[in-house]
């Protein structure tokens, strides 16, 4: 939630912008940034899209696994895999859904955290220490989701440590602003003291399209990176960085103003590409250079354009219900309740 | 912060779309009417705009006066004082101009509540009875500037009445989803048992600019109209419907995602405007009809369109920031203090 | 949570303590009134004890009626009808439990109701009004419970009125020091407006046991009562100030610190009657008279003695998992779900 | 704010209870260690108390160092210095004597700060880093002290590293319930990562006497001690298990309600004194060995002893107001601001 530098990137972009450069808006979304790479998809290019399932209540899970540099490249994501789940909005779901994305969640995470620690899942993760994080600014509403799940969360380590469950820890270690430390320093500290074999990271993501607001939920593999959720993480957390594997849980809570502004622009270009006589100039506000594109939304929005973003009016209670949900999908992935 | 019923309305406007019909994006603050408005104004259309003052510490005021029924119609906003300060940053300010804004807000008070109970300003409020109230939603963050004033409130009455002062009572209604009741509903219902002589709404507003958020104060002595403020009033609190004269002190904290999409559109415009090529599209775009305009926005965001807004990212500093610079003024025009 | 004036009462005790007063320490159970007033109850003394029964998961369930004049003398308690949960600490009880206590809690609601409104049972509620209302200072923890539990009530009314179903409107009108106004006053305007045909009132109490705390709900159809609740309402919230019945929900979260002094007497007076050399002073201790009982208190707990209070460490939690179960108490009582 | 295990000391007493042992209800405050102590003070007891300073506003200073074992021993408390400020309640100051009690603790900051980091006052702490933790448990009101002074400070490191100041960074770890970690493990390893030179801590304590809640302010150079504090701190944080100097700053915020227990012994047990027939009961109650009154006490607050506290119901301002006055002193003693 903190002012964001060097979020403007420049992109080689598909089909048919592919002369100019774009002002990219960013998305934490795996599945966000595939729709963007639409048609630089497939194995061949190191991206698979491995199942997309159909649940009751209207649940879809959908995988994405980068497999190698290439594909990351041309998703602007790390190598790893990526569970998608779409839900309805938290506030329209009733107890028998929300069980039901608990229960998607905990399969998701059982299975990236076997991944991760290279177990077999009927193993099950005994003795296994897992260090939640609460990612984000408890006092700000769109990024307060990773604390409140650890507030929701049941803590195992020093309590009841029973040999045949994993050992949960957990912390939440604020923001810069607040503590003047990088998150990864507070973590590395923390990793050498008490030696967990797992983090399993929450955190609020900034999405691309609003639909996607508090209806989306991605685990990954990958950590988090720099830039990414809601506030900024300057370093990223990951296994490069911290020495252990990290798991992450993301919900996006905030859309950019910037991206309803290019929006805007796409919809204007794409009206006008309709009529006989504005046509080209359709196309040419299309084809308009990144840079160009870049100044216009930063005139519509002012200087602050990267502060800005855009929440649905029900964000309190939304993150309140999800922060819910996933707690009780970790407590059913790693305690089996 | 519930979905705005009604909210598309369509205008008259002025110079160039004389033609069409504009899809308005709402904004509670007078002088953006004004702006939206210009070319209108002057005392023969019934506006008057008397003053501007530029004060120390970068304040400025500015006071609009719609004086009779052609005004309101032109301004869109009811007969009576409109004051509106204009300040930097909540969160830049020091101590010292923190203070300034107060004392200037002290004096704006003094000035409306002498207007509205047809008292000379030497007077003073012996005797009289305030009744502050907190509108929005406290645990909504942009909604709850409202309820948190009235937390940094001091409350005379009951407790220390004294003769020479006025007394001060208070109440945070809560909002319709909360209470199942109209905030006319409460206030009338208290208003009949406590017998105040005026009323002072403290909301959260809805501008058209972003510049705005956290930045400007509107002071009036025209009460809290159906569908203002961040939350939607379905019922106006006004000296019509309660029966006492209605002070409202307001900070817009949020714009609509509209406004950004509109800006983008109005911002191409301009940008065609500049291209020989393109000049005749760019008009075209421009003078495009509210409607067809309307539908191009909402395609953009969506059919939650009126629900979205945004907020910076300090939204939480801010409104607390605020609360405290309110309170105080309320203090010094009252209480002298 | 305010100063308490006049809270030390004076009394005719029973057995032992015949010929002395004592000071009274304050409790809102009409259980430990009963248990006060031991052997002055039965029929014959307008007291009745009417059931007692030991259900599922460690709930019981005593209703206390008190008939007539002498009754409400004996026990220091207002006439009408007083039903106790008892149940084991709600950090303790399994989501089951938390079932069946919501399940006693809607049935003994629904029993008040329908003697409050003259009705029969199994007419259910159609079209009945009921004004929810949370008593207490939401930013005071032990005394939060009020406004907690109309923090997760449906509300229904100006939503989905549905003849079939009853209206539930609710506020939370704050404490005295907030808002200058009585409780009372605020309800009867409220009232006047809406109409509600029945009063809920949610409040923390005050026992005199701390073993009750967070443990025992009681309901009443004898509203509030002066002097009641954590905090003070000066005045009653009853049928006989607002005009319509008034059902009260409370449970105990503070024990006044006077009554460890109390008990602490009590014991040291009861062990000196066991030594036989000391048998003697341990009886003068037990009879010394209210008032030097009152200065021995006073002396140990300082001027101050009537704002102190008991509370567990665990109370925040408590109060949040008991205003759950409240809230679900209620939404079965009148909705049926 | 956890269950106490092994809260039940048994010590050699000073006058009159020589023969017996007494049940020892904690503090946290070295000044009522010393009343305690009485009579065993002095130079030759290795405890100096050397000044004692009346300043504006009613603030008094009490200095007492523990110089060595044997004042440990006879004080409970560990050899250091401890600085101790009376003021009034917070709620009576106004904003003049909170800027005194300001300035006072951060002339005892700068104070212990340059003793412990060996350093002359007129050198200032140019580039030396200082981590600040705010120990206790955010969401239990008398325990959040030192997360609401976090909350104010003003953290420079990663802001405005200026070699001319210090460098402040802060941290909010939770408590063990929370996180499954000891307080001691997450500070290490946070130590070994940031290279602090200084830990200042900030904790909510117990005292022993109800008149110094709220209104005492504690500074020593000791750090934390194993079972103190509000909460339970199992393992010290000291230089010795921290390797860097540790500065404690405590309120205390609550009174065990054993202690309330315990001086209505007392209290009876001085009534009993002054009655010719009781003299001797009063005696032998005085004496009544600790096992016997440890069991008397158990008996009275039942089971849960060691958990209850009694608290003041302004005890939510109190620690808000607090917080602000001690982050003021912080950024005086450090920011020279």
């Amino acid at each position: 939630m903190r002012p964001r530098e060097g979020r403007r990137t420049v992109r080689r972009t598909g089909k048919k912008r592919e002369k100019g450069k774009t002002f990219e808006v960013r998305t934490d979304l795996a599945l966000e940034s595939r729709e963007g790479a639409a048609g630089r998809g497939g194995a061949e290019n190191g991206i698979e899209v491995r199942e997309w399932k159909e649940k009751n209540g209207g649940i879809s899970l959908t995988e994405v696994e980068v497999k190698n540099e290439k594909g990351a490249k041309a998703m602007g994501k790390p190598v790893g895999l990526y569970l998608t789940l779409e839900t309805g909005r938290a506030g329209d779901q009733d107890d028998g859904v929300r069980e039901d994305v608990a229960e998607e969640l905990a399969a998701g995470l059982r299975r990236l955290a076997c991944r991760a620690l290279k177990r077999k899942e009927e193993a099950g993760f005994p003795g296994i220490h897992v260090l939640a994080v609460g990612l984000g600014n408890p006092y700000v509403t769109p990024d307060s989701l990773g604390p409140r799940v650890l507030g929701n969360l049941r803590i195992s380590r020093k309590i009841a440590e029973d040999g045949d469950l994993p050992v949960v820890s957990g912390i939440v270690p604020g923001v810069m602003a607040q503590t003047g430390m990088e998150t990864a320093e507070i973590l590395k500290g923390i990793i050498r003291e008490t030696k967990p074999d797992l983090i399993l990271a929450v955190d609020a993501l900034a999405a691309r399209s609003i639909r996607r607001l508090g209806t989306t939920i991605q685990l990954t593999d990958t950590g988090i990176h720099p830039g990414s959720g809601v506030g900024n993480h300057r370093h990223g957390l990951t296994e490069e960085t911290l020495g252990i594997p990290v798991l992450a849980i993301g919900v996006p809570t905030v859309v950019g103003a910037a991206a309803v502004a290019q929006d805007t622009v796409a919809a204007v270009a794409a009206v006008l590409e309709q009529g006989s006589r504005t046509r080209g100039v359709g196309a040419w506000l299309e084809g308009m250079g990144g840079e160009e594109q870049y100044h216009l939304i930063r005139e519509v929005l002012g200087p602050e354009l990267s502060q800005l973003y855009v929440t649905p009016p029900d964000i309190d209670e939304t993150v309140k219900l999800l922060s819910f949900t996933i707690s009780e999908g970790i407590h059913r992935a790693f305690y089996g309740i």
